[in-house]
């Protein structure tokens, strides 16, 4: 090996120290040196089982490799550029410790199906941890909504004031949003938890190995049904990818509520210091600094899905070194959704709201216009009529500083006769949000009703 | 209606046509007249059956609908800019129909949950073709895959030589792929088959409405539980998306390897002349175009994913009009898929394979350097040591011009006692491949026994 | 011909009418339709001077252009899909108009480095008029500057009010964004203005052509030295589609903003009702339309980019069929840029501001804070320890509802013994903008002199 | 400062370490440490020289600074993740060898204008060095090409073989590639060599700096005019994303026609061992990874520049926390470009061509095909006809195994009585290389011309 690598048999020349640096991905694929060594100990004791090594070779095999997973578990092993990857760092390693009998433990195996199967595992094992925090999340939701289903705040279409809504119902659809999001982790469980094991560099292996074995042994649901697609398959990955990006897409669109809400002009919402910071300039400030950088982080995650799938635009099949790129983007995607997660559970379960602010905002803003024409169209003009005369009503309304409810009913009952002196009970916020009773909509029992479901999926008293 | 629009009561100055023009959605969501018709048609339905309009008004209105469906039909209808959007140009034509009492048709309706209504009507029609699609070209896969299970062809990694391989083989990787695709579409079906009408703008409606019946009359599995919700959500667009990107990858890989392997020097495939074209000044060109081209719409699909992406980035809730931009990135995907899938099925159907020219290939490049040095290990060589040997051998049968199983006996005798004459055997292409029999493995037999997995759910006779 | 297209000479089998059509760019690609005259009638001049093309032959053809010309200027030209592109169209309408002599123009000449010639005269012809609105623009935004360089908004950081500013001073940071967009893109014409005819497929030709003299007559700056370059290279198209995105970032920041500050929070601008529009059930809603659909149109030419990086990524030289991806992205972000442009000019031309209100809001909010920090570090006092004093201020002030210029003297001598009465006078608002007076800041003079410069730069009279 | 923050004044409650963690950059941004030393000893002179600090205070800040330069020097920086980031960690370790006159240093300026004055440095002094590798890479091609002026490569359009041409032609297209970028990373200078020092947090300050007193210190060209520009602008680092993305696109086709070439089916290069890497499993394999890691690496590029379009998307002025999102893409793209870069340097530099396989391959392939109708035409025929024989010629050679120079004479003749016996000289790939003399083609004389130029531009003797 004249290259000093485990490949190097029929080469010749050796690469500079700085180009080995650029190919090694060991920097960031350590982060599955737990999946590396539980991958290879399923791989040893099926190799045992199967009879393709003897079982005294495969005894010092698992030994060491548990030996490994110990000096791992207290931080005591050093990774090495020059061995490239974190296969080949522990082969080394193994070998230090057991001799050339190490060797034998890459019968059958190629480091194509092996890093194939420590992304499954790594992902397999992350992504009831992503589930766990968006319940979390959601939980915090419901208990929020639980006890503010007649907190009164505006709905906002285009930014504008529309019609007044529960802060419940608010937070509700976080909740649904929520919820596909953790159907989607669900659904992306499936194409992650099958065994590449065994695929081999390629094209499977001529030794009688037994891959519903290893299948068992590293709890996989099922494995792959060829070898090729076993080698080249980063769906799983994508799939995590873009379920993420729409994830964070969702907590970017909450973020730039809290963001708007906790300004001077909003004023609806006060964030607890624990997640907002200072200026180091300006000492009044208090600024949301967590949901800024959630919201902005969704452009990193955006990023990584991207990446990835320009990365495995147009390879050939099977494994190509443009691959290696799969990785990095995964594990700091788990590193931003998490936290991100837990930062939203405690920022929604901490912040502080304004409610009398928050319903004084619907009572000056005209967001009861719909009410009005709605009015109009149960006494029988059509809609459309209705909504023009109510437009009408509005502008008069903002050029003479007069809400609806403040014109009086003799002007009323000019525009249209059909106007009764109850117009103005309908007109007031509580009567509008209650009023919304349509399946799914505002309206306070619906809101309740649609807690009480919720709760009762998450498993929760309230 | 100062001017002139349908919802201009408050406004006092007119826009230019063509600012009218940029803010106009029309020129495109004329994709959705069919599923603005139906959903428009149920909505009155529910009002007459809920008493919320009179029996004798909403007749009028379904009749004046299904006329303008027949027109629809028969590409009588005209659109106009200055009307916005599909609802109202639509509203416009049965206004002219059927006079005022159209107006009362967006009773306890809005356009934000009308647009969301037809955008799932739409994608909830087209998912089923695109599921029929990938199918078609599943099953011609492994038609062609039962006829070609020892035809051999090299397998590559790095676009080297790896070890030879099953066409078969080859192919069913690609069934695979599509498999996943299949199972993402359906899974998309899930978050696109809920009905968000009645959630009106955003908080739902006063009226009495029954939206269950509507889910009912439409087709929809479910409905949405939360009004912000209904209106706000486009994750089912963005799976769309990303399922599509998911699976322009895999045929983008597909598109590389039919390019590569029509060219000159590897010869191993011939296009079907309907699937090629030729150039304008060099007349013997043959060009793989249609390959090219689906390779270089992978970038298309990815774009419009991100698009969609960014546009939802950081909007508050509900309804913003940048989500107006979901539309055209779907109907651009659905006739780019849909039509890519096709010409793969005819074009893999007809194309042409050198068998002769991919089986010398893999019999001529040290592919068999793995039988080797398995050959060492399953004689008792740790598994490191055999690679080693085997690897100096490469390298010197490149600088000597002869393949591994040109070697004189004697001369690997030397190198190892361990080797016998039976080595020669082993170095065989057929041998190979069909020795590497492990599950999910290139050899014949695993090979045929996946085609018949994947016969019986597809459903075909082989 | 067997299969009827002009480069069919090889081929035996005809594609169904439907691939063809997905092949075909006809349908986007007559955009450029002008150009590709343009370009023939140069292309022909060319041979007929350098002689290739006997005199009598090319005056026959450039008549038929050039009538091909006034049929395009008269929409009278029909193209159809089957004869796939621009060029082949045009081709085939001029034999039609002078017979077999057209096939002479095709001489050293391929259509791969006619497809680039016409996207170069493309761009070239469009990046002025994408200059000319950006222009336009500035000149709108000095101007408002100009009559308020007085009028006081709150500075925001994380949306929180920071300190104080002017109008003028926010109005000319777009200002400047804008000069940057005009850099770029003007640099974008470098890497355009070249001509790529003569190329012919990839190689050059072996006829002597005349590049200088094409060159000439379509008015390129200069032109390919390598022909391979010249009929690969999409830097200038990528160059445009990246300082397009940034400019819609640019926009979409001011869009926020004018959204934001549409609000019933906010409430600091008005819209003029031509850049608003309304509901279809809220009637009195006025939605800032036109700022959150170029807010949303950000996400679609950051789509535009992506796509054609990725169609690019890994195709080798030269041309391969990928790139006729390259042209629609482009059409639909100069028919994005310009119209977004003009919108904005119009809006920010008849936007009223609400001077009393965003005044107040700096009144209130202890915008000040800094000035008072500043105040303590101007009397020797660390800045730190400054910045740590006044922070305690403000947190007494927000629980006891007092702003910093409403805490007495007293109160503030105990702070301190380094402030004296002065300070109330430094807390105003204009006081606080007025002296921030170092260059580039928000001090009136300091904005009087960069309104100065900008109106001079842009030509303008004030 | 009950936090324990430096701008914790008003703060009354404390984040957990793991949120402030998340928020933290100090695991990022300490890659511009250097830059943060430089910028802050500036401003500590500027601020003595216009006296707003007292000399004595000013030098102790300096030496401070000083001494902690001379600890990064050294490695001796402890960097805190409770201290948030570089600028309050300096700072922070600065009291600690200072005493609390170190809080004078922050007089003046904020972290606003701190940040974008280290990434403006930090930028500033990468470009020339990515300038200069692609120089270098510029340089190796040129020496390349001019031992490679008559070494005959086929030219492919769509990977089929076009026409042959000269491999110095070949590699001079990718010297007029890196040229552009070259051109695009100039440009890129001149908005990243802009000092937004003293914009202060947003506004500019009230103390008397001297702005162009730091930017003279700093070496800057010029100084932000807006303030609110300065802490707002990140164009600088999407043009740097952007012209990266464009590089890294063409490297990642170099890289694929590289690893085409490697195939044992092209065998028209061998890659040096050091640019290359072996199988674990496969004893024979030399991949070339270093040519796919890039070709992947591009994903990762353009990945960058998405999320940092996204993250900059829609929000309002002036800095956001989102911003802080803009750093790791940049380092991570200097990081990726610089040694893709010397590793082509090193690769091209050091590859092996096959001259033999090259020329053969022109010989069998109808890459004359065009000569033959360039011939036609040249003798009067209008080129569509010639086209339209010399296609019918290849297909009848194609079915009978022949080339066109294998055609006998009285057949040629038959086929059009313009043809001469001259015709078999002009098949020949050397004639039909030699011929293609027009400006930029890929006859010899051309491309000696072009190295010419070439190495007169680079300033090398060849």
């Amino acid at each position: 090996m004249a290259n000093g690598k485990l490949w190097g048999g029929r080469f010749s020349n050796q690469s500079a120290a700085w180009i080995d640096e650029f190919g090694a991905s060991i920097s960031f694929d350590q982060e599955m040196a737990h999946e590396d060594l539980e991958g290879s100990i399923a791989h040893a004791q099926m190799l045992k089982e199967t009879g393709i090594i003897p079982a005294e070779d495969t005894a010092k095999i698992i030994t060491g490799l548990q030996d490994i997973q110990a000096d791992l578990h207290n931080n005591q092993l050093e990774f090495k550029t020059s061995l490239e990857d974190i296969h080949m760092n522990i082969e080394t390693i193994l070998t230090a410790k057991i001799g050339p009998v190490a060797g034998k433990l890459h019968t059958a195996r190629s480091r194509n199906d092996q890093v194939a199967t420590d992304l499954h595992l790594y992902l397999k094992n992350r992504l009831p941890e992503v589930i766990a925090v968006i319940h979390d999340l959601q939980v915090v939701l419901v208990k929020k909504a639980a006890v503010n289903v007649e907190t009164i705040i505006p709905g906002y279409t285009h930014l504008q004031h529309a019609q007044p809504i529960s802060y419940a119902h608010y937070l509700l659809a976080y909740y649904e949003m929520l919820q596909r999001d953790i159907e989607r982790f669900n659904f992306n469980i499936k194409h992650t938890d099958i065994n590449p094991l065994g695929a081999a560099a390629l094209a499977g292996t001529t030794f009688p190995i037994d891959r519903a074995y290893t299948t068992k042994l590293l709890g996989f649901e099922t494995l792959y049904s060829n070898s090729l697609d076993a080698v080249s398959d980063r769906d799983f990955v994508l799939e995590f990818l873009s379920n993420a990006s729409i994830l964070m897409m969702h907590l970017s669109r909450f973020c730039e509520e809290i963001i708007l809400w906790c300004s001077y002009e909003f004023g609806y919402l006060e964030l607890d210091d624990s997640y907002s910071t200072g200026s180091s300039i300006m000492p009044q400030k208090k600024n949301p600094d967590m949901a800024e950088l959630i919201r902005g982080k969704s452009g990193r995650i955006f990023g990584h899905l991207q990446s990835l799938l320009t990365t495995m635009k147009g390879i050939p099949l099977a494994y190509n070194k443009d691959m290696q790129e799969d990785k990095e983007g995964v594990f700091d995607t788990v590193k931003t959704l998490i936290p991100s997660l837990k930062i939203f559970t405690g920022m929604v379960e901490t912040l502080k709201i304004n409610q009398d602010k928050m319903l004084h905002a619907t009572e000056r803003d005209f967001s009861n216009a719909t009410e009005f024409a709605d009015y109009l169209a149960s006494k029988g003009m059509p809609f459309r009529q209705a909504h023009g005369i109510v437009g009408e009503l509005v502008l008069e309304g903002i050029q003479s500083h007069k809400t609806l409810q403040e014109i009086p009913f003799s002007k009323l009952k000019q525009i249209s006769p059909l106007i009764e002196k109850d117009i103005y009970d309908k007109l007031t916020s509580k009567q509008a949000v209650s009023r919304r009773n349509s399946f799914g909509g505002t309206g306070f029992e619906q809101v309740k009703k649609q807690i009480d479901l919720a709760a009762k999926k998450l498993n929760i008293n309230l």
